[in-house]
């Protein structure tokens, strides 16, 4: 099986076996082999080859080159969602989403491109003063299993733009989808070893971070595994680091949160979406004390046992799928197991029902003295009781991470007031905190990232400034400066 | 000797004695102790209470604070410059214009906080799509000791302006001028604790790099001590750390350099201002081989030994100064014992004159055959003969650093070649590398920086986005995301 993608072709990996499986059957629908380190190397080794004639194309034929690809994969965009869904489990009507942000990942980076880097000329006493921006030369990607196809892609056209060459490092969970992706990519007739796939797992990623080869490594993925790079990557600064990791996102639902069925629908679509499986997805719901807070509780619980969690193809379609495999789902449950031991009430008990499936939970954690502050990466949202839009606030910022936050509020000072003082990237108002807009930067502070904002702001990180001043002839000036003598 | 500005207040350092020098004529310009780790912490901690009021304020309040410190500084503009010369040797005319970019960069800085970051709003689908910039806290500062007003002036106009509050640790080499400053944002009326001084060298230092309360670290100095910063700050990637650091530049000379007294002036200007104590003098010079390059050398040869070095306030004025100190001059010196050791011969050699003065030296190392890849920072040119622009620039490029490069050129296509092949963040055709424009980032790939480009873009590292989605209610809609029910 040739599921490497090295200088253009598909060669068979010479590491260990690999597999995916769908995490709603447990059908193995994708075998391979890892890439050895011999292999990283080599694909590292081709894509600095790559790079000497692929950073002096012009910006136009790469333009072109990744334009193609966007049409390539709009024609394609029911086979990625399809394989996605397969891999993945997520529900395909959700997936076609994911298909269709592949494709306007390109328009909007183009547009960043020109906006945040690109080149400007101006003229100013006699001199050319020039803004070019630079490739910074190979740089590695490793995308996250959660928008497999979607996340990656958003490191790939930003860095393919400025004139990078790639190796990329999808999750060992969903080879599939990448493979397949580089199919599409192979249409495009982009040069040989532009990009680059190994597949493999933690030593495949391991290597390609550690490879002298690189000059970046663009890394979507959890706040573990950001960590770990980040020791990997000390004492080398010139090496482009950039981290998008996850949150543990507060949504704040004031008294004013207005209509009851919105606010329960909104939360709804903040914290199961994807089956929780989204960076952005609300982990923490604060919820005022009293009758209008107990009012909200009892609608979520009814509309979360109405909720339909199914095969991704299942008809009529399912709001979630199951988690990404059966450890992730055992994952969500031990924490869940974990709270409860803390001091947690169960309002609505995760429950594994099947393979990786596992369904919304609803845990009030008011009571625990001592919260984890970390990331569940699934269908389990905390509530928080509180008295004061102060101290909701104050508790929501507790936290290491900075990515997403919302407020439920109809009141225009309360907004005022949440937005001034919370600590994240993506804050929303009575919006789901899992939308966000294309053309904005994504990304938060603390540790949830480096602070390398991706989305609108991904060209920043795949490019260096070179700034010029340029004459057509050295000047000796009529006045010399002090202190010389002709 | 209350020589600590913590809160508002000056107070005595708690630590170890320190005295600043003038270079020139080793009399001892300032006096005081050093802060302590505790005094360090109590800095932070008073930057971390400020934070709360002062990222709060608008950004016109804070402009308007700024504005005022561009004008006291504009009326100071003599006494920086005085202070500077004394404590750092540089020439009173230089160091006017270094005091003339302290007030730049005010507008500079404006105009660049709402081009690059800022706010800005649209309407889409009955949503505000918002998007707000935020501070990111307490950030240190670190400033280096060849343009020690300037350069950390150019990391706090930035960070203010985006409403962080800073602790400044001034290089211990210049601790007058650190101090002068303080005493003019002190007229400014900014609040007590936005800005903090400590005053020490390394232990100092290390304990600000180490407050657990700082949110970053905003660094100019040398590539050593940002390697120390870089490994310090491991597995912290949500403190932001902004290295810039230093060079070793390459300036290419083709045989087409056109006017020989022209070309010969521009690379005095390179190599030679403030005594090769700027980041992006040129360290090595690429001559031609042959008639043309040997009458270049001969005519620099002569233009050196005109060139004027004397006290800053020398009448008539001199081109250069000493080194930074007398260790620093026997630091140039070393370096040239150790090229000529390897093979290079001296066209000039640097010669040590009294106190910290250096005389500029040109040195041939072509036939040195590992030329050690180290920043030399004093006015020691090597010159390197070359045959074939290609191999000038493959040469040119041998470095781990990439801050600065020239081209002396009238050949547009050899420009053309020069400017797609060369690594480096300034690159300057037929004028100084010295020079670069106040409204273009500054930074360079490698070991010259983490890829945080300061100047124009350092509005980037002081801020991070806020995306945001916003509606005045939350919203139920008419058709409900699949598998739902209510």
């Amino acid at each position: 099986m040739k599921t490497q993608w090295i200088s253009g072709q598909w060669v068979a990996g010479e590491g260990e076996a690999m597999a995916s499986t769908s995490p709603y059957d447990s059908k193995v629908i994708w075998q391979g082999t890892s890439a050895t380190s011999a292999q990283v190397e080599e694909a590292v080794t081709t894509a600095r080859d790559a790079l000497v004639e692929w950073r002096k194309t012009s910006f136009k034929q790469r333009e072109n080159i990744i334009l193609a690809f966007a049409e390539i994969a709009k024609e394609n965009g029911d086979e990625i969602a399809r394989i996605i869904s397969q891999e993945t489990g997520k529900p395909f009507w959700e997936t076609k989403t994911e298909a269709a942000a592949v494709v306007g990942k390109v328009a909007v980076s183009i547009k960043a491109y020109h906006e945040r880097t690109g080149e400007k000329q101006r003229e100013a006493a006699g001199n050319k003063i020039v803004l070019r921006h630079r490739p910074l030369g190979v740089m590695a990607i490793f995308g996250p299993y959660n928008f497999p196809a979607h996340l990656p892609n958003g490191h790939m056209i930003p860095a393919l733009l400025a004139g990078n060459t790639i190796v990329y490092k999808p999750s060992e969970q969903t080879p599939a989808i990448a493979e397949f992706m580089m199919t599409l990519w192979q249409k495009t007739g982009i040069p040989d070893g532009v990009i680059n796939l190994v597949q493999g797992a933690k030593e495949t990623g391991i290597a390609l971070a550690e490879s002298k080869g690189i000059d970046g490594l663009l890394f979507t993925g959890s706040a573990n595994t950001g960590h770990i790079l980040h020791r990997q990557f000390a004492g080398q600064p010139g090496k482009m680091l950039a981290l998008e990791m996850g949150g543990n996102n507060p949504m704040v639902v004031s008294e004013n949160y207005g209509d009851l069925d919105a606010a329960a629908y909104t939360i709804i679509q903040s914290a199961y979406m994807s089956a929780g499986q989204r960076c952005t997805c609300a982990r923490r719901l604060f919820v005022p004390a009293g009758e209008q807070g107990d009012a909200l509780l009892n609608k979520l619980t009814q509309s979360i046992a109405k909720m339909k969690m199914d095969e991704p193809f299942a008809e009529p379609a399912p709001f979630m799928g199951p988690q990404i495999s059966i450890q992730a789902a055992q994952g969500i449950l031990n924490a869940q197991t974990n709270l409860l031991s803390l001091g947690a009430s169960g309002i609505v008990e995760a429950k594994n029902t099947q393979h990786a499936f596992v369904t919304p939970g609803l845990i009030d954690v008011t009571n625990v003295a001592e919260l984890p502050d970390e990331e569940y990466f699934g269908p389990l949202l905390q509530v928080i009781r509180y008295q004061g839009l102060d101290n909701a606030i104050k508790q929501a910022n507790d936290t290491c991470f900075g990515l997403s936050a919302g407020l439920l509020s109809t009141n225009d000072a309360e907004w005022d007031e949440f937005v001034e003082n919370i600590r994240a990237g993506i804050v929303n108002r009575n919006r789901p905190l899992t939308g966000a807009s294309g053309d904005a930067p994504f990304g938060g502070p603390g540790a949830s990232g480096n602070l390398r904002p991706s989305a609108y702001y991904a060209a920043d990180y795949c490019a260096y400034p070179m700034a010029s001043i340029e004459g057509s002839e050295a000047l000796f000036p009529e006045t010399l400066t002090p202190g010389i003598e002709w």
